[in-house]
């Protein structure tokens, strides 16, 4: 089969390597329909390996290591079944599938109480190997069952916009990982408007708090492109979205709600500023969920958490639930509109070239760019 | 009436002032029988004022300023009520009261919102002014109904010990901001066993936490004295006592825990060596709370916090349900032995000498010094 490789930074090859094996009894091989690029596959391409594991490290559970098959955000269709599989489940030849592309060991303490983000022998299959070999970027791929979400096939369901419920799920878990356990009404402020934050948002949506909801939805974004495409797929009105850079986010936020603050804060920015800005606006005893990744410790103004009572949460990645609400979601329609998301299709051919290197020129510009080897998918 | 008053820093005088005038119609007055030294005194005899006011900077509510009567954790008796008083209440000349001492305007955001511990005219009567000219180092004080706690006066509740209700609702405010609903059988580790740490042991065991009840407490306490106290109070088992200067606590919480760690810390040591083996002690998804002052902001692991999606909390000074929920177990005998926390009874002439500078002398063999003018009482 064909598979965009991974070969260090700035180093995908189109390559042809051998199809993966016969599915294992609990495994299905799946052809990919679309693989879409993360903002972690961007960061491996600039400045990798760094998740990506190398001959002196292989991954603890595949054993793989660079090359591998590129991309882990990625649907298909079931093209082949384990030798024997009775076929009484959701999973037929031809059925349409969303892959939650973890690799967990369901053994470590993370795994066993409950939280499978976190487990400690993580990875992806198209980051850290397994799938036979492929992933999102290669025509074929193995998945365990357990991590094959059916989808209908009855045309109520747009599978080639699917691939998007992979980092909708990053914005489910951020909403779980609130600890707010309903959200109805309440005022929230959203810290950058990137693929992160655009997730947070239509989950937002997803749960009914936003525009013609209950409660109200407040942004910070600084570009001029992102801050259009939030108004245009209405998940804000334009009066509620700032730009930090011009704007005193903190008092936008107060003076809209009765100088009280926002309920929630969630941190897709990961900028220091932004944290200060995000809890000024918080009220007394808010929330501020941090879903950025922080490159290095930093001060925390505790004084400031300390006299507000302030709750701080973090949310990492996406759990078993997180995938299966979203799946659950995506096929109510729940994220009607989240097409838009998707920026460009493009051949895997032109993976590098056309994806990587113009999200390197004008990330502003995409939210998520899709690729896909099937010449029929491209129209 | 004879008085202890604050002029300023290390400078604490006996003086006769008026009495306080009678008491408006939502007041009563109160001989004082016992008034305790706490933390923020000491802090303010010897580096203040801090948050007494000056002449200067007179308080929002009381428009006093120093010289103040001193003494903001006190218990005593009704000694008059207002003009007309229907005594169809709980107040009666006679009646032994517990008083909460905190002066809040029940008007900002923050009274309004259920968040009366945060209100943004804060102050305490016994430091920021208030009371009629009188407070807990004083014969007599009026105070405001509402913040009057009857007490029982058959017998049943120790009235030598009572004003210790006040360092109570430290601990208990901490418990409540931690957000767990139900603490039984939980495992939670304790930073530092002062004043406030004791506080927070006391309310664990009135919760159900601990020796002889579900789920166990672990401390990380430096001095001898204190950790001999904690046993011989029954708070922890002396093997869940540990020496943070010589002892890996994470790794002492880790191993009696199955590996997983503690479900809560709670800070009340404020170091950020303790803050970082706090986070190392606690499970996946555990909750660090907070209540320690920190003097400044300070780098906090946020690395570390996100790839655990720990929870951090903040628990600053009590509130009207935290007051009423421990004079409730007081009475209720839920914090028997907490007696023993008073480690010496003055007569109030000797505040200075015997009390604070006693305090800043051997702190660790202290937690909680009590004065009165009553002879009576001294016994």
């Amino acid at each position: 089969m064909k598979a965009a490789r991974y070969h260090g930074k700035r180093d995908i090859r189109i390559e042809t390597i051998p199809d993966p094996p016969p599915p294992k009894s609990n495994e299905v091989t799946i052809d990919v329909y679309w693989g879409g690029i993360c903002g972690t596959d961007l960061h491996e391409y600039t400045a990798g390996p760094l998740t990506i594991n190398t001959p002196e490290k292989p991954h603890g559970i595949t054993n793989d290591h660079l090359p591998v098959t590129f991309g882990h955000e990625f649907c298909g269709r079931i093209s082949a079944l384990p030798e024997g599989y009775s076929g009484d489940g959701p999973f037929k030849v031809g059925t349409p599938i969303i892959v939650d592309p973890r690799i967990v060991c369901r053994k470590c303490t993370s795994c066993t109480t409950g939280c499978d983000n976190i487990c400690a022998n993580w990875g992806y299959i198209g980051l850290n190997g397994g799938g036979g070999g492929g992933a999102g970027f290669s025509e074929k791929v193995n998945v365990e069952m357990r991590m094959c979400h059916a989808l209908p096939d009855d045309g109520s369901v747009d599978l080639n916009s699917v691939v998007l419920c992979q980092p909708l799920t990053v914005g489910r878990h951020a909403l779980a990982a609130s600890g707010i356990k309903d959200l109805t009404g309440l005022k929230v402020l959203v810290l950058g408007a990137g693929p992160v934050g655009l997730a947070v948002l239509f989950n937002l949506r997803a749960k009914g708090v936003g525009v013609g909801h209950g409660g109200r939805v407040f942004i910070s974004e600084p570009t001029t492109k992102r801050s259009q495409m939030i108004r245009d797929l209405g998940l804000a009105n334009l009066e509620d979205i700032f730009n930090p850079l011009s704007t005193n986010v903190a008092e936008e936020c107060r003076s809209r709600t009765d100088g009280k603050g926002v309920d929630i804060v969630f941190d897709c920015a990961g900028a220091e500023a932004g944290m200060m800005a995000g809890m000024e606006s918080l009220k007394l005893r808010g929330t501020y969920v941090n879903i950025a990744g922080w490159k290095k410790p930093f001060t925390v103004p505790m004084q400031f958490a300390f006299f507000r009572e302030l709750t701080i949460k973090f949310s990492l990645g996406n759990d078993d639930n997180d995938y299966r609400e979203v799946v659950e979601d995506f096929v109510a329609g729940k994220f009607a509109g989240a097409e838009a998301l998707i920026t460009r299709r493009l051949p895997v051919e032109d993976l590098a070239e056309k994806g990587l290197e113009e999200l390197v020129r004008n990330r502003d510009d995409h939210v998520k760019i899709v690729a896909t080897w099937r010449k029929d998918l491209l129209g």
